[in-house]
């Protein structure tokens, strides 16, 4: 049974009073920038730093009874979602992480009380390792996105925008969202198919990591390497047996943006929103402020879905942006 | 007749739907450094980044009839706000700002449609000034702080912050402000002591600018010599004449933090809360982070008044935060 918006009004029942309703904001500064009214879902404030907190929280307030533990691979938002979501829970959470993710997040994970078993990403299968310790230990996989409850918990974000643009009169745009798995992408084109029907997903994706536009662009799912990437928490390999679907049958063609217009994204945060934003959370914004032709309408509602950067990331987007700032 | 808690209601009616309602943020990070629960109310998501939006447009939504624009001397965040809420009510604005406040702050409030008139803060008088355009320009006059309109503006914080507290079953809790001239100390006091009685107003001011501190200390109002500080947005030399008797009646001793400790503040709203804060919108994080000790009861609530930083100072916070982190 494929997941349904029932699913989703769920979920937010779940949600509430747990997860933060994060504001939509905006900025006459990127207004000018973009060419269009820039409505910006701030989901950098959510518990954790991202929206995956959604999803975690989802996951572990639908878990059969009697389950004493949970266990997650991630590059570190889903990690830190699930870690504090099983903490509240008072469930174990054994997280599985690449080695050459941002120290912030390894840590953040471990200091929310998960255990973090490391791996290569070049060389070892970490479904493999994650399925072994599973096995061993009595715990249960929390997908970072191919899993029904997951994509129920961040299709809450999507409920969220539709009752916000309601009250603002506002009926009709492109919701652009940062996409890795595509388990935010489908969660929300699922919760406005329902609630704000005249909107439509854009997914927005690094340029190297574009798997989900090619998918769309061909009709079935296209896979790109792993490897690592400056938008760490968004560059998997193909869109997911669930997600891929939701996908196919709800998105407009994806959209794909530089790193360097990444950067420029994260900088225009900074200044205008007083938001700090991942590389992985600035691409939808990125290209609503960089790629306005290739967006349809008078308005433009982006996802900034995380804030878990290092703070040596963050001064390379801080030095270009004032760079733009004085020239 | 002293501003008076009606004040304060009429203008958050005034204020609804044109202000920003600000969240209330938390972080178990922050937790464990202040060993106690931290709410951070960020004021920084405030339009024009922020508090001062409040204030500006709650004292143009009353001028009287006729009236064809105004006039305000700022380092910066009062002149945003003013220039902002002058355009969106159709008024002419002229800012008087000292030469050295931060490039952001001037090139926003000439963005945002206001005349920016600089002065030399060490040899020129800014009221002299204004006095003299306002004269020959038929403006209005907007104080900063001592102006019965803005602090009633500045109020409407303390009214969120009491609604908010309820909601949460929080009822007794020390209020830090960031304080300058006390606009914002004194409406969030009178907005608290008919609201959330049990609540404390506690001014926080940075070392070599503790105006209210002392004048708390003394009874009477003390001065502090005007230069430029880090905290450029709070470096008043005194508290005003509207200010002081609310100050003087409803807050606790005065918070002073030093600089280093800002900046690690800075460092840990960038980490811990995904928010971007300048340095004289973080010292009542400062406070609330590194002096415990001077602090009474199990929750603390901090306003994160502003955001609007040169990017090359918030690098600084940055660099101390990474050391932090790896140390």
């Amino acid at each position: 049974m494929p997941v349904a918006i029932n699913d989703i009004r769920a979920a937010q029942a779940r949600l509430a009073g747990h997860a933060r309703r994060t504001p939509l904001l905006t900025s006459p500064f990127l207004d000018a920038i973009a060419g269009r009214r820039v409505w910006v879902k701030a989901e950098c404030l959510q518990h954790t730093g991202s929206f995956k907190f959604r999803g975690a929280w989802s996951a572990l307030t639908a878990l059969p009874e009697g389950a004493r533990g949970v266990i997650a691979c991630s590059s570190g938002n889903h990690a830190q979602g699930v870690a504090l979501a099983a903490r509240m829970r008072g469930l174990e959470a054994v997280i599985v992480m690449p080695r050459d993710a941002p120290t912030i997040k390894i840590a953040n994970t471990r200091a929310l009380g998960a255990e973090v078993v490391l791996y290569d990403r070049a060389r070892e299968d970490r479904d493999a390792i994650a399925t072994r310790v599973a096995a061993e230990r009595g715990l249960i996989l929390i997908p970072p996105f191919d899993h029904r409850q997951v994509i129920a918990g961040q299709g809450t974000t999507g409920l969220e925008i539709a009752q916000d643009a309601h009250a603002l009169g506002l009926s009709n745009a492109q919701v652009l969202v940062c996409c890795g798995g595509g388990g935010l992408s489908a969660g929300i084109a699922l919760a406005l198919e329902a609630e704000a029907p005249q909107m439509q997903v854009r997914t927005v994706e690094p340029e190297g990591f574009d798997d989900v536009a090619a998918s769309l662009r061909a009709g079935a799912v296209v896979t790109n390497p792993t490897r690592a990437g400056l938008c760490d928490a968004i560059v998997t390999p193909a869109p997911g047996r669930l997600t891929w679907p939701i996908l196919k049958r709800l998105c407009g063609p994806g959209l794909v943006v530089p790193d360097t217009d990444t950067l420029r994204a994260m900088g225009q945060a900074f200044a205008r929103l007083k938001l700090v934003l991942e590389p992985g959370g600035a691409v939808a914004l990125a290209a609503a402020l960089f790629q306005p032709d290739q967006i349809a309408g008078e308005d433009v509602i982006v996802i900034a879905s995380g804030g878990n950067v290092d703070s040596a990331v963050f001064q390379r987007a801080l030095q270009r942006e004032g760079a733009d700032a004085t020239g």
